[in-house]
């Protein structure tokens, strides 16, 4: 099936990039000898997933319990949720290891260690936690040298499953050199939080690391047990202003159609809103803002400098970066484009459905889903 | 069942103010002697649909082909696709129009013009279509007094269904009176143009206006045939921000629990992240910036200045909007807050059902869609 007999706005999945993006970062990792535990929460399909487990431990990272649900379904059960449980959540977490999950939690506080013990004990149940670490001042976790590591470990108890980080800090870099600084540091503030449970007696199997970046460009995983990573897996124009790829490496497009024009502006008017792109800017604050996404031809080349500009529910404006006037006779209406994603995470939620593409024609329809 | 037995993130509707805001909505207009068109983008849902269709003629207007088969499978025909047509959607327009819609298409532009001719004429059809009128120079439209729009007019002939204009330019009012103002000017421009095509001797039957906020403070309909509307059903902090509607009248929210704590920069953590909320910044350029949604507690009262100030895609990060020191004693870790959405289309859009509340309790839960 050709591109251009698909209805706009659909999402295009290049399955030559999807493998050429899993196998670099697989033969990375491996040859630094660090498994990778997939982050699923990207592509949310198991045709993905995998792939993506070839010559891996097996393990995945989930980002909500309907992605481990799903996985589980589908035969992974070595399953990571990697957000801080609500004690609201143990009910279905417990379900999913009555059906078989071997399910990982995570936690950064008292409270949620304290809810973790007495559910546990009310239930007759051994659900086990990572404590989370914060190694950059991104988000959430303990601080590696914070008192309370210790007690949140003396708390869990045979509970206790290990450590995990994100370096989130990552995605503020302005330089390769830089993102291997903060890959230094997340193994190593990681490791030292370890050390320091260990010392104190306390079991540490699990030290786990991971984003995107860092595990592009660290160098040094002694002592790491994971790298957790998912958005390389389609690669987006964030990574490509982080220099961790390259924009050929982007393996997710939106299919679009131009539907009018305002020529004293110079914009297209394409049915490519915030529905099908999100409302994403993490090129925003980069050195070179995308906007909601480059637009290319429907090969997948982009035309340069045009970006959609601005994006309402089922309509994104076009325009070049730099205000030059549009070639309008290149775009007849019902012209085709192909819109890169700033945020691959996000522009994929916007979908219900992957459409394969190889050497440019649909091969395949591959499901994904949201939800909790 | 009590609210805070249900798993978090979710959206929760309260059923009496979105059935005051219907009401509202539909008896401003009925005094003013012009009909709704109720935009169902925003609600995507049949229940809520025929609730804000009670005492109007009984048409709606769609964003997209689905929402059109949706609620056309659910009884209702008279349908107005209100965003321009591309020449690859005929197909499925015209298979909505073999399976009994009265559908409506929209286009601006010669290309479309003569691509729907051309398949009106290939297939034996008669798909109409309304021409959009630019009233703002926010979006998409031809110019009330461009000579294209008699071009596109006789081109049409008989599949010229009239005109119809969208005041997306009110969303970037500062006062009510400036809103009174576009409101004025979105009437008079769009008559302007149905004038003009009459004058040509072209029938103009319907003369289609519309926003929210031109819809709740327009003062004078004489000539236009209907109004179209669709996120005042829900209200939201956008509307609330251009005066439109109370905090009190927004009737969605998302539920969340509290997770972590990060206590030297005086923030929470919620398992609402950009997956439930959105990322939609829609107050980002008003006087109040609410950030990705204020935060209530969970009867839905604003805590005051508590604001969700980041979002990842499974983490809400919370903190005071003027940086003032969060109470943590009010938030032990479970707690559940509810936030109220910037823009109610794009936090309906990240979820699919609604988890309907009636005097503090869920009493029923109304499926939603996405998707093309």
């Amino acid at each position: 099936m050709d591109i251009t007999s698909l209805e706009s706005p659909c999402l295009l999945l290049d399955k030559a990039k999807l493998e050429n993006n899993l196998t670099r970062m697989t033969a990375y990792l491996a040859d630094r000898g660090v498994p990778l535990r997939l982050h699923v929460k990207t592509a949310k399909n198991i045709n993905i997933v995998q792939m993506g487990l070839q010559g891996q431990p097996g393990g995945i990272t989930v980002s909500t319990l309907k992605e481990a649900e799903y996985f589980l379904e589908h035969g992974i059960s070595d399953i990571t949720y990697a957000v801080g449980i609500a004690p609201g959540k143990l009910d279905h977490a417990a379900a999913l290891v009555s059906k078989g999950a071997d399910l990982t939690l995570l936690l950064d506080n008292m409270g949620q260690a304290r809810a973790l013990n007495a559910y546990n004990r009310v239930k007759g149940l051994k659900l086990k936690a990572l404590i989370e670490i914060d190694v950059d001042g991104h988000r959430a976790g303990v601080k590696p040298d914070d008192p309370v590591l210790i007690d949140i470990g003396r708390s869990l108890g045979g509970a206790l499953a290990g450590v995990l980080t994100h370096a989130g800090g990552s995605y503020d870099c302005r330089s390769v050199d830089a993102i291997r600084a903060i890959a230094a540091q997340e193994r190593d503030l990681t490791i030292k939080a370890a050390e320091r449970l260990r010392r104190d007696g306390l079991p540490c199997p699990v030290v786990s690391i991971g984003s995107t970046p860092t595990a592009a460009f660290g160098e040094n995983f002694d002592g790491v047990t994971e790298v957790r990573a998912g958005v390389f897996v389609f690669q987006d124009l964030v990574q490509v202003g982080l220099g961790v790829c390259s924009l050929d490496d982007i393996a997710i497009s939106v299919l679009g159609s131009v539907i009018g024009y305002q020529h004293e502006k110079n914009w297209l008017l394409a049915d490519t809103g915030w529905t099908a792109l999100s409302r994403d800017r993490g090129t925003a604050a980069q050195a070179l803002d995308q906007g909601y996404g480059l637009v290319c031809d429907q090969e997948g080349k982009p035309y340069g400098d045009l970006i959609v500009r601005d994006v309402n529910q089922e309509h994104g404006i076009i325009a070049d970066r730099h205000g030059r006037p549009i070639d309008f006779g290149q775009f007849p209406i019902g012209a085709m484009v192909r819109i890169l994603p700033n945020h691959a995470c996000a522009t994929a939620a916007a979908h219900n459905r992957y459409h394969v593409v190889e050497d440019g024609r649909i091969t395949e329809v591959w499901q994904r889903f949201n939800g909790w």
